[in-house]
């Protein structure tokens, strides 16, 4: 018998994912769960990106470029220029989703064994990604006293080694919610440009910002140009991620032009994804203040509602869909098993994503759990009611 | 200033688009060029598959699950039934493309410095997937004086070291059109099972079989239980390269486990595309009928206007629909150059992708190249006449 690779063995397996059993089993009694432990908005999709790839005219669907549509690139160039970023069409190859985009970015700056510092918490996959790539991530702790701020400029010089190849953020953040401030996003310029690494922002949530508060691309800085890469994707931006449309972006050449190498190797990203994406761009401004608008309202209302519970703390997150919150529990991981398996209130019960699997630091933030507030308002207040009663019978079960 | 990685810097580029700024040349000189040298069909993708897509009523353009529609799966593997192969819903995994499936083959068996044995020529991309997993190549050299058939097992066995992990075939191959006899499939499933080598079969054009020649699945050998991985693709079999939809097939529980770690990272194959390939499964049998008459047609055509070239040396392949020839020319890839550059008849020259690239081995393969018979019946017969007085006209430049 074959054995598999030692990678295949190691691949983490998706903290999420872990509990679609208990969830199952939560259904399978008849309980609805209210599914707090995924970023899958339930905003609709623009109905002309939707229309565009109904209108498509296709006879032979074809590989398209294997850095996307020219048109789409121009356009999409365009859009970033409006938003004050310094991005051409060249800059920009299109991927199979953010995730492609992120796999390329890794591939193209580390090698095997090489090492990638990321602040923790971070968004569970990139362990996944680090892993296909054989190299090793080096984490940074946040923590949620300061609802997860860059960690001291300090933290990072204390980690960097002749291996350090880049520092990856993600901002706005999944899990944390967290938006860098100008001083923040000044300060890792100085580190990486000081120390000649790559920055890699996972920009994924850019357009997602409240408060008044604007996202600052790392693109936006022009002492990075040789140093940034953007991660972007319209998964989120547009409600689609079923689309599996993202880029990689950079002026840096030589990055761009191994990219580009690892692009042609998989020959293209989708077609009808593009031609949906493409047309996305054409979505009125008033899509986004609505969209906007909404899921502002759900975080005001859910984070309320979380901080009126005894014992639980979280801060108020200006950027993304997510937050952290640290619940008056040992063990969130079996918490959340408990919420599945045992309880409900009135045939109601919720699913949280525990947030260890988001720390790459063993024994961190046990007590700690991710949840999206992509629901409707109505249902985020349950979900705050259900978590409310469920915690005074669970220090019964923990005692 | 940040250095890319050495992956980065040693990814290879792809051979055929190489010559694509030089084709480029050709047409602003307003010269038509006949591209041989891609496998992008002109065959029409079926009506139902692209309909489907039209027809689907999406509000949120969502995640699908991480294996694909479930649905998918199911009429996928009654597809795979019925084509005699023991494959079930559990066994596919759905992926963005064939070139995915390759890059989790790879991922879930050998890990960074590992080998994998294969023989050459073989798909470009297949150095892209392994470099970019930071494994080995080893080749083992099949001919054109015996149409590129398997390689004597014996050769194989003076290969296979500790690190050897996976044997990996092309069945029916690019670029040789070369299809395996069950003579072959025996002797390979006798070899890997004797090594406890994984034997990953790219079956890409497992539907492109001619002249009565039965293409033989590694899934339809109950020897291989444990050691088959199948990759498929519906790009050539539907003609819609663009969809970006494959999978990989295994009967190998713990080989499946990893995939699918390494399908989870990247959430989801495309959506579109996975409609449009669900229905594609309906098309009906004279779809294939019609296609698998015209590629012969076109390979007849083709192969017998070669033949008759004096000092081309070309064989029928039986499957896919690409060929390679061996050329009187010194090296295949000046006269592709100039090809474009220098010659045209009546207006029109060809464009051909040299076969050197196909091979690992330095060197080799250098008077040889590799030609698709995508064209119109009438577009091939003029290649082949612009081949055969390009060739006269190269005599003279050669000297
Ligand atoms: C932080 C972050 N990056 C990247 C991705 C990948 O998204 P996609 O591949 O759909 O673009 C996600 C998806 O949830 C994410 O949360
Ligand atoms: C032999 C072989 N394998 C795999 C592929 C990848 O195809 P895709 O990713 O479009 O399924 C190709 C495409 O040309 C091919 O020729």
């Amino acid at each position: 018998m074959p054995k598999i690779s030692q990678k295949g063995i190691s691949m983490p397996e998706s903290p999420i994912r872990k509990l679609v059993p208990f969830a199952e089993k939560a259904k399978s009694k008849g309980h609805h769960v209210y599914h707090l432990n995924i970023g899958q908005p339930d905003i609709k999709t623009p109905h002309g990106a939707l229309q565009a790839v109904k209108d498509a005219n296709i006879e032979v669907l074809e590989y398209s470029h294997s850095a996307g549509f020219e048109s789409y690139r121009n356009k999409l160039a365009k859009y970033y220029q409006g938003h004050s970023l310094d991005v051409n069409a060249d800059d920009i190859i299109i991927t199979t989703g953010g995730s492609e985009a992120l796999l390329f970015a890794l591939g193209s700056t580390l090698d095997p064994h090489d090492e990638i510092i990321i602040p923790e918490p971070f968004y569970a996959n990139y362990n996944g990604f680090s892993t296909s790539n054989g190299v090793n991530i080096v984490p940074v702790m946040s923590t949620i006293d300061n609802g997860f701020a860059l960690p001291a400029i300090s933290e990072f010089e204390k980690l960097i080694t002749p291996k350090t190849k880049a520092i990856l953020i993600c901002n706005p953040g999944n899990p944390t919610g967290y938006l860098y401030s100008e001083q923040e996003m000044k300060q890792l310029t100085e580190l990486v440009v000081k120390h000649d690494l790559f920055l890699i922002a996972d920009e994924v949530y850019r357009e997602f910002a409240y408060d008044g508060y604007k996202h600052i691309s790392v693109m936006s800085i022009p002492e990075l140009a040789n140093n940034a890469i953007m991660i972007d994707s319209v998964s989120k931006r547009y409600s689609m991620c079923g689309a599996r449309i993202g880029c990689i972006v950079s002026k840096n050449k030589d990055l761009m032009k191994a990219a580009m190498k690892f692009a042609q190797a998989r020959l293209s990203p989708p077609t009808f994804a593009q031609i949906a994406s493409e047309a996305a761009l054409d979505t009125p401004q008033s899509y986004f203040d609505e969209v906007i608008t909404e899921y502002k309202e759900r975080r005001d209302v859910f984070i309320n509602a979380l901080q009126q519970i005894e014992g639980v703390q979280v801060t108020v997150p200006h950027g993304a869909f997510y937050c952290v919150a640290k619940f008056p529990v040992k063990n969130a991981d079996d918490f959340a098993k408990w919420l599945l398996e045992e309880y409900n209130l009135n045939g109601e019960t919720v699913m949280i994503a525990p947030a260890a699997g988001f720390y790459s630091t063993p024994g961190v933030g046990m007590n700690e759990a991710r949840m999206a507030y992509v629901l409707k308002k109505d249902d985020l207040i349950k979900s705050a009611e259900i978590l409310k009663e469920a915690l005074k019978a669970y220090q019964q079960v923990e005692k």
